[in-house]
């Protein structure tokens, strides 16, 4: 067991005693924030929806270490978008236009319809799907400020028929990244302050003078930003509480291993807590690929970060076969599965739990990460179990539609009848007997 | 305004300078739980994730004054629940038979399908949808245990084609609600733990000896529960944090005074904190309308609680016109709406929010509340904004697709090498970079 703690990255075994406890405590993360966290979150809160604006300065002169004197200073105009957009090096506009006409494309497959159908005694029973009125997107700021992100989080919006969309995006120091304004500008966001944290969240839930509230709060960000999300679920939706980013490969040992260590690297860069696994029966496939990382891992930029999530957080697994494998998938329901193997569409039938499934040799997380078209924001920590990618269907919601003919309110008033008095709801039954026809 | 205070429900005009700030009084609804909750609900989900079974009969035999000695006192068996459907009287089963057949009906429309679409070099993009593993269904028990909330929760979950439904309903006392043993008999559900209170989320959310850990937790609780719900969320899915059950009924002067009186107390019967509301642009109706409510109500069995809810939180309120009726609806985001009007599919574009929408005035809400088909859980307090009723999509998870092509990879890994590398993920653009062909 001791090698593990020198090792650049775990070598587990299915067929080893301890397998099942090992894997437990490489897969174990615990998001819950601490006392002191959800105090300072919940001082935050209050603040804001007592004083609106003035407390929302205050925090993010504090915790950005901004000199602002109003709202005014923390607000981009939408020409401001519009010209780091145009300011961009050809190269990277017609990139980023690229991944937003795939993205958009994807997404307008996942819009859902309204529906009805009528009843042979003419009651008509359905479904209308309406968009939100208002989405609001965080987006990090500082080490972690992504263009793609704003990308993914806003075009679904967009797609939804969402009246307006508010972007939060946090400039600690002041520093402003063209690349995330040129991507709000290319995907329609209509407001953007450069305000995070909790007081971001706050103040999108809340409303301020300045800042509209809106309806439902997307995006990912730190234990503050976690915390803040949770507290303000119910007064508006979430999405959920992401945790570090993760990936599972499996490889049936015919892909190249410097191919697959790159695909490792590519999660691991993320930051120290994104976890690496690969799985697969060919343990001299593993013996390479470990070489691979090895000797690729002194080549990267991030390379402390990355040495240090796959020590800590990654792992090279050799299991007995295939069907091993699919159980692994499903005990871990990993956000991005990579089935480097052939022939991976036989595959899909069982595997019930994952966020993104990257079939084939050359479908890399990293073309799903920008422009491959389906969204990057997916359930982490093996929330796949239940939840789904960010989509299209989490900008709007669903209103039931009930109308009633005379004749179907009759036969259907003498079955709520009879259950309403089971229940002692007399005035439900009462209510319903009043539309019995005699 | 001392009017109000002695009145059995206030009367409220759009027109009147303090409307706008007599409705947020009115329609305020703060659902958060104090600190001690807290500290509550924190102490036995650590003691059951702890000591599992021993911790969950310990809590039971407490709060609900029992004196189980192990949980399998606290479990009932397949053939308790048939034998309780089977000894229903006829006119009982028939009508909970009619009403989980039009439910399952309904519910069947809503599934989503997998989709899939291949581009023109070779790359297929799609989404797969499928069910959880196990879902897990909170059925109050004591004062509000209701047989049409367990076929209402648990058969979307079979059809969404949730392998395993896994239901909680506490016994306070030890009274068991034998229609509700036969609504889960006949909704397939698969096992029944006599259990409720935080105990019961934690014992769904974590797993013990006896109870299986679900994916998701469902249905409604009380304040409790509501804490419990919301701290396991994200280690399980939720629905939603359930506040009071609110009606807001529109008419337009046509409908029978008493069938409208009778429609608000069905939801003022709940509890004291329902909410009903009516809205019409005349006035004269109105008066007719309090006159049935003073007439009717000392007829009721609930009339203590119906006369505390009218008293509390209801309110009959006059509007200029339907265009302002219109607007209230998508102000207050009602749970439930009802459209006593003429012609009421004319309506239906301009509502924006609303959980469920009852038209015309023969579709009381109690039809829907029993076995119109449309579900009857569904958002409150005005979270239809953004949420839906609970549907067969609530039990079903998304997975992207994304497989690659050899000339796809190529095309995609230009545009991922340019975004990755402005985010400067290098370890990205590498793993992209790879799949370009040369």
């Amino acid at each position: 067991m001791s090698k593990q703690t020198t090792a650049t990255i775990s070598r587990l075994s299915t067929s080893d005693d301890a397998f099942n406890h090992r894997l437990d405590a490489l897969l174990d993360w615990e998001g819950v924030s601490d006392k002191a966290v959800q105090a300072r979150v919940e001082e935050i809160l209050a603040s804001v929806k007592q004083r609106g604006d003035a407390a929302v300065v205050e925090a993010t002169n504090r915790f950005d270490r901004l000199a602002a004197t109003s709202m005014d200073e923390l607000q981009l105009t939408p020409e401001q978008l519009k010209r780091a957009f145009d300011n961009l090096p050809a190269e990277q506009r017609e990139a980023l236009s690229s991944a937003a006409e795939r993205i958009k494309c994807y997404h307008e497959r996942q819009k859902p319809s309204s529906w009805q159908y009528e009843e042979a005694d003419g009651t008509v029973l359905g479904q209308k799907v309406a968009p939100l009125d208002r989405a609001g997107i965080y987006v990090p700021g500082g080490k972690a400020a992504y263009p793609s992100s704003v990308l993914m989080n806003a075009i679904p919006a967009h797609v939804a028929g969402v009246r307006e969309i508010v972007m939060v995006v946090p400039t600690p120091d002041g520093v402003l990244n063209e690349l995330v304004l040129a991507a709000a500008h290319l995907a329609g966001v209509d407001y953007v302050f450069t305000i995070g944290g909790a007081q971001a969240v706050a103040a999108l839930a809340y409303g301020t003078e300045s800042v509209p509230r809106v309806d439902k709060i997307v995006g990912p960000g730190n234990i503050y930003v976690a915390t803040a999300k949770r507290a303000v679920f119910g007064q508006v939706g979430i999405d959920m509480i992401a945790g570090p980013s993760e990936i599972m490969v499996v490889s049936d040992g015919q892909t190249d291993p410097d191919w697959l260590a790159m695909d490792l690297f590519s999660q691991a860069e993320h930051d120290e807590d994104a976890q690496a696994i690969l799985v697969s029966w060919d343990a001299g496939h593993l013996d390479a690929v470990e070489s691979a990382i090895e000797r690729l891992l002194p080549t990267l930029e991030r390379k402390e970060i990355v040495r240090e999530s796959l020590r800590k957080r990654g792992a090279l697994v050799l299991c007995q076969d295939a069907q091993e494998a699919i159980t692994l998938i499903n005990r871990i329901a990993p956000e991005h599965l990579e089935l480097s193997v052939a022939a991976p569409e036989t595959w899909l039938d069982d595997i019930r739990h994952a966020g993104a499934i990257f079939m084939g040799r050359y479908t890399a997380e990293a073309l799903g990460d920008y422009c491959a078209g389906p969204n990057h924001v997916l359930p982490t920590s093996g929330t796949a179990r239940f939840s789904s990618p960010l989509g299209v269907y989490d900008f709007q919601k669903r209103s039931s539609i009930i109308h009633c003919s005379a004749d179907g309110a009759s036969e259907l008033g003498k079955i709520a009848s009879v259950l309403a008095r089971g229940e002692s709801l007399t005035a439900h039954a009462r209510s319903a007997e009043y539309r019995i026809r005699d």
